[in-house]
């Protein structure tokens, strides 16, 4: 749409957050229904030729569905609760989608521990469109919000960075380095772009020692901005020190390290850690298996983030904003 | 779609039904998170041709999907505390368009008292699509359901019925006997379907003196089935009692009859209401300023509504269940 997500929140939809919303400037919002647990809340919709592509699999639509909000829930320390679903469907949706489509929302029900709460089914002119809220919960003010982080804590990445938009790239463009790449990495992009794996695991670690922390769907250099500017400073990040898939050519292609910095679906954690907290939070980490890699740190003041390979300033052709979700598939 | 939104759940989201969920045979779910309060969680997705017509104003679209909401929370006793909201939106969609209806929005939670916790907004193909969950709370215990009516317990339905869909009709039919009435009257209809009014005034009543409720927004007798069969009674309604909106030719015209008995988006509360808490009900809902009617009885055994006219069997063309939400507006 000519105008972008995020403005179109910023502008109109800011002035409607209430208590427990955080101006909508964090990944979830928050009710403190006890005196013990808070809960926390976060929705994301999908729709195809955005977020999915035409003939996916209803198996891993449904995945990405779910997925997607459970990253959101891990980001903000919560434990997966329970989630609602409404499901916009085509006329001429056939069982055997449906079954396939439930049947994998069940198994990810069995994996991450969580039960379907309510729903609503309608028909839609272009389909399927779903939307789905998350519930999650945190000990009493133990969220992890985007804010909080301080100037000098370290910025940390978990798992590796562009599978996802790699991925779509395999999927939707004509000629390109993925050309190249073998049979066996390009499924599995391909398979990191069609279900993210939300790093649940990475939960305690982000609650004992992260000052702030957030998923990473947008693009790492764009969802870097976004943390740094909940946190008033400004990110500053090395490229070289950034993980990406292994057996992607990208010390030789400018343009792939510069996809790969600012494409959508990761799905991984960015977390700001004080200097003090990181060998914990390293070790946290291990503990859950979760690979952590530091990239950089939170400088003073608020700004862009700072893009550096071996010491240089990166120019990246578009700043990576890839607020416009719509703009991502395209 | 082929497929009914009743079968659709039935077959294959029933079995993905988690604890809370009821089994997706009520209007919410149900988190027990603290000692005193449950928090009741709803949503339903509302879609251009289907829960509203192209060129309907954004501020009605807005209220329409968030009081929907509202009205399953009514219906369930249960205060409204919050809401999130995922907007699909058209590419073209334009600020005049989304500052009416973030504006509309703005002026439904000053009246109704919640805050908007999160949101997300995409790109759509085909739109606006709009998916709200929202959240209420209740005292520990005390959410109503929509089983737990007894053999002998009166039905209750507040406010009038058919409005909606008499307003439906007047913006998509060509001809019928709306076509005679006054001008006033034609915009009232209209602006009902277009704007329901969620009978949040009468939960302490219902939290009082109700064995079972629900909103009405797929058909009066269709709804009446839903109750009933979660009850395991039959529901027998007296078409001549059941509340109609003043002035239109109801008595002169079957066809009218059934098409306000069985069409859509009346978003009235029904109840059953055992004999010993009728007084108490009416009382209650007197003081809440909200019209009740009695319009029957929970009967033995399950079975399909039973609709009398004067004491005959009343034949429906259709047997009303409208569970395709998406052939409503078409």
């Amino acid at each position: 749409m000519a105008l972008d997500e995020h403005s179109i929140i910023e502008r109109f939809f800011r002035p409607l957050a209430g208590k427990g919303a955080f101006d909508l400037r964090d990944d979830a919002g928050l009710l403190p229904v006890s005196h013990d647990l808070d809960l926390v809340v976060t929705t994301d919709m999908i729709a195809e030729n955005v977020h999915f592509l035409p003939g996916d699999p209803p198996e891993t639509i449904a995945q990405k569905a779910l997925r997607v909000n459970l990253s959101d829930l891990a980001a903000k320390g919560a434990k997966p609760l329970a989630y609602v679903l409404s499901l916009g469907l085509r006329q001429d949706i056939d069982e055997t989608w449906l079954a396939a489509f439930a049947s994998s929302l069940h198994q990810d029900q069995e994996r991450f521990g969580i039960g379907l709460l309510g729903g609503d089914t309608i028909s839609v002119a272009a389909g399927p469109v779903i939307s789905i809220t998350a519930f999650g919960t945190v000990a009493k003010g133990k969220m992890v919000h985007r804010f909080g982080g301080q100037p000098g804590d370290a910025l940390y990445v978990s798992g590796a960075i562009g599978a996802g938009t790699m991925g779509l790239a395999i999927l939707t463009k004509d000629a390109g380095p993925w050309d190249k790449l073998g049979t066996a990495l390009r499924d599995d992009l391909v398979a990191r772009y069609r279900v993210p794996e939300p790093r649940i695991e990475l939960t305690p670690a982000l609650i004992a020692y992260a000052s702030a922390a957030m998923d990473v769907s947008d693009g790492l250099v764009g969802d870097c901005d976004k943390l740094a500017a909940a946190s008033g400073c400004t990110a500053e990040i090395a490229a070289e020190r950034v993980p990406f898939p292994e057996g992607l050519p990208v010390a030789q292609h400018a343009k792939i390290l510069a996809m790969l910095l600012t494409g959508g679906d990761d799905y991984e954690i960015l977390a700001a850690v004080p200097a003090r907290n990181e060998s914990g939070f390293r070790n946290a980490a291990a503990a859950a298996a979760v690979p952590v890699t530091r990239i950089g740190v939170l400088a003073e003041g608020a700004g862009p983030t700072r893009v550096l390979l071996e010491g240089w300033a990166l120019a990246l052709d578009r700043r990576s904003y890839v607020h416009g979700r719509g703009g991502r598939a395209r």
